[in-house]
């Protein structure tokens, strides 16, 4: 981020500010700081999947170091739904502070609990409902009804002295959705005849113009292609998808197949949502995967995950033939989810994987088995109009998504000046209908890295990509201390680069030379003999091999 | 690649082999050989660039193993049009025999012919044409025009005793294609009447329905956000697609604006197309970029290449002010140019970059600024039924455009006995009307790797892939080499890894008691006591670290 860093001002008497810890210029990992009164409410607390140039890592985290001083200010958490880009880092946050009071619907407190379990910590919750009111601290809480991807969305209304403010979290329109619950546009018009302070509309599909598809129109396409299928059918989805999985089990069920599902973020969530009500499973239709072997494959269908093309997960296990499931002439394979920008050659490589074994392959390049889970312009535009916000800040995307969504906003009329195209760290503060910037945090990533959690450094990711590019050549030689001869060496290895390592034989006596030019100037210092070593191996792989692996020095003195 | 390698019979008198080298489940490296009569025919030689579980790697070329003991059978190179993907591996063919006789258009050999300038190879070049019938040894050539992303493409037609071959090279079908030379379809007819034994199509946009759009569409829609642009325009296209130059440099002077080419392979290209004729210059509309700073932003439009995001091209280091050109507020990026799967995220990076700058960015999702370079499914039914050829293989793609292209065959009534999904090193017979696969090769990837071709493995890259997501620990012990005992160490070293080398001063301890152990039991064998000491330290980092680096061990005696 480019811009420069400046600490915001104390807060004003009877001012609110928001700072978003993560979610802004990126998709994932949202965490929004809101301060009133000398306390602090959360919004969200989720995870950011790495890209290729953060290779290795396994998750990044929102910086959470502005409330590591303020823990005890913190009156509540409230999650506005279940996706891991929302709940993901609830952990790391509750490693700080275990009692933090979390607040969320219904399914949402069970996605977390589950997986707080998993970290063994017991959490704090407070079961919350779309058109209830709440105190939290100083914060006057009501929660909205939202559709998005996941049942049991919440928009949050947040009100103070400051003013009336209101964060979507993740939504869209869908104006017949699967379950009947509709984004509440009466509550939305409600709030906009009261007078909104500040909007803070989800933005990821802000540049897709014209409006997202229902849901609703998906489960035909895969119930005519199950009704074709003479084989097995196995559909790949996000575990968290209780929708679709519906669709697909209605299907199924229609088309007198059962359903088995596979891998254990599946498995797992679709308990869960069925425990509570928002997964409705006609009897006996869904069936132990162990015990699916005996069911012919014409009443068969495999719900699994790895419609990423993640390597480890259940799909592109099956395309390698590494999977119980082999799949083969007769069956299809129906990918019913977005393909992440990213994944398409993963994707890809299981696609083909699985059209060479013989199966037929759906995805949403040829067949509609997929809508997004966002508002897209058209939709952001009502809510723009119906809501008619003095303030706002576009969240969730790209600077690209957030751009898009502020240029939308102007064109229902609201100013440029009260618009805010922010960063991760930039603080907002609220007072009297007025919004500004007060301030740029120095905000960074947080990696979670195998057991660690934010040791590793950008130079340790750096270092990652040169070893990954161009391996490395690591030279010691072992010298006597007290002499400063070479006792044992040069040895010099190699991996990750294109050579033998017999080719390193021709450049020993140079780097035996340029050791014994250095000691006769007197130089003993390591560091100084290791450089020597460094630069006189370096330039001569960058002029013979055309490559610039990393040099690994070392002088031992023994 | 599963199919199990079977070398093929030596050839049926009469009959005509052929065998991919590379093109075949995947886009790229394009090369066939086509032997009758003792004597090879070679279409095309390209490259395929390397994905990101090939790191480091520069480009990847054809497998041309089995030419090598027969150099002198090969009679000449046909070069259907002048992409990379075609002619890029031509200098590593010449290095194994430069004089070969290479066959190919104005524009395409121009093109070799400065690549190969650069590689201070003088190719022995022949000139053909479209309609052009020609005999290189037993083969009977006949050229015919067809359309593509690049001009002065052409398809070949191979006559031998056993029957005719139609080798399309890559092509689409525009019916108003920009510079009206249309692919030949009334030759196709002339063809199919006299009857294709062969027919071998560019099936890269087979599942893709429908028509390919004319490149027409795209001039107005350049020409428009040009007129609307009141600062610079900033064009980024592919280095070798002649007509979308030509549509920009038409708009720009329609626009009052002159045009400065960046980058180098963009002005080579282009100067060679202008000097040949196929580029229409209007007088005193190219500037040379050194002197383009003088004119007002909105009389000027930058053309450059680094529309896939390439870290080191111009239009990335645009985005990151790493360029004289620094686009702002008022200034309009098209990307004019596909979006190649795996690109995604450079591709982005650099659009939020530029947005961020305060350009506006426009692009194949928000604008009609590309058209494909290959036929669709549509076109391809064209083919298919004005040929009527007796054998088909789909050539020209991956696995499922392969696929994709047999089942347009079939629906047009070719048998599916006659239409061959084929790998790489796949070899079919072709005699009197009938063909059939007689053998499987076992071919491989070489990878140009700096300086080096051919010597990285694919253990290298394994190593370069865990160094670069796990990065690596070594560890070394000085042993006195008569009495087994430890001098210095172990000196512990990591890069790449989520902890300070501090943390490993705990396992020194663990490592020399394992040493003593051995050296007790009697191991003075350097290579076991590496292995006692990766044992001791990889499991303790699985452990503690939750993570697998590359644990080097050394053992070395003084």
């Amino acid at each position: 981020m480019s811009t420069p860093v400046f600490d915001p001002p104390a807060l004003e008497s009877g001012a609110l500010r928001f700072t978003p810890l993560g979610g802004l210029g990126e998709v994932g990992r949202n965490m929004a700081m809101y301060e009133f009164g000398g306390k602090i409410l959360i919004v969200d607390c989720g995870v950011l999947f790495p890209e290729e140039h953060q290779p290795g890592v396994d998750l990044i985290l929102p910086d959470m170091d502005p409330l590591r001083d303020r823990l005890d200010d913190v009156v509540g958490l409230v999650l506005t739904h279940g996706h891991e880009d929302h709940i993901g880092a609830v952990p790391y946050l509750l490693r700080m502070r275990a009692d933090i009071p979390i607040y969320g619907s219904k399914l949402t407190l069970a996605l977390i609990s589950a997986k707080l379990k998993e970290h063994r910590i017991t959490p704090n919750t407070h079961l919350v409902r779309e058109g209830e009111t709440l105190d939290v601290g100083p914060f006057g809480l009501e929660f909205v009804a939202v559709n998005h991807s996941i049942p049991d969305a919440l928009a949050v209304a947040i009100r103070t002295d400051a003013g009336l403010v209101l964060h979507t979290g993740d939504f869209k329109m869908d104006q017949l959705p699967l379950d009947g619950r509709l984004t509440d546009l009466r509550a939305f018009a409600r709030l906009g005849e009261e007078g909104v302070d500040l909007f803070l509309p989800d933005s990821t599909n802000a540049d897709v113009p014209g409006f997202t598809p229902t849901e609703r129109d998906i489960g035909p396409v895969i119930d005519q292609v199950m009704s074709k299928t003479t084989g097995r059918v196995i559909v790949a989805s996000f575990a968290s998808h209780v929708h679709r999985v519906q669709q697909v089990i209605d299907a199924a069920h229609a088309n007198g197949r059962r359903v088995a599902l596979l891998g254990r973020s599946m498995v797992r969530n679709m308990t869960i949502a069925q425990q509570l009500g928002y997964l409705e499973v006609p009897a006996g239709t869904l069936v132990d995967y162990k015990k699916s072997h005996d069911i012919p494959d014409n009443e068969i269908v495999y719900m699994s995950t790895g419609s990423q093309g993640e390597p480890m997960a259940v799909l592109s296990r099956m395309a390698n033939l590494d999977h119980v499931i082999e799949p083969g002439e007769g069956d299809t394979v129906i990918l019913a989810s977005s393909l992440i920008p990213g994944n398409e050659n993963a994707v890809y490589r299981v696609i083909d994987g699985l059209t060479k074994l013989g199966a037929n392959v759906v995805h949403k390049a040829n067949a509609k088995v997929h809508v997004s889970g966002h508002a897209a312009a058209g939709e952001l535009l009502y809510c723009y109009n119906i809501l008619r916000p003095k303030n706002v800040i576009p969240v969730h995307g790209e600077f690209r998504h957030l751009t898009a969504s502020a240029q939308l906003a102007h064109q229902t009329g609201i100013a440029e000046a009260a618009t805010f195209i922010i960063e991760n760290g930039t603080s907002i503060d609220l007072k009297d209908g007025e919004a500004w910037a007060s301030g740029q945090l120095d905000l960074g990533f947080v990696y979670v890295d195998g057991s660690s959690v934010g040791t590793i450094t950008d130079a340790d990711l750096k270092d990652r990509r040169v070893l990954g590019e161009e391996g490395f050549v690591s030279v010691i030689v072992v010298m006597d201390s007290k002499t400063g001869r070479i006792i044992t060496g040069p040895e010099i290895h190699a991996r990750g680069v294109a050579e033998d390592e017999g080719v390193f034989d021709k450049i020993k006596p140079k780097i035996i030379a340029a050791l014994e030019e250095a000691a006769e100037k007197g130089v003993r210092d390591n560091h100084a003999l290791s450089q020597t070593m460094r630069r006189t191996i370096g330039r001569w792989v960058g002029q013979r091999l055309r490559r610039r692996p990393m040099i690994v020095p070392l002088v031992i003195e023994a």
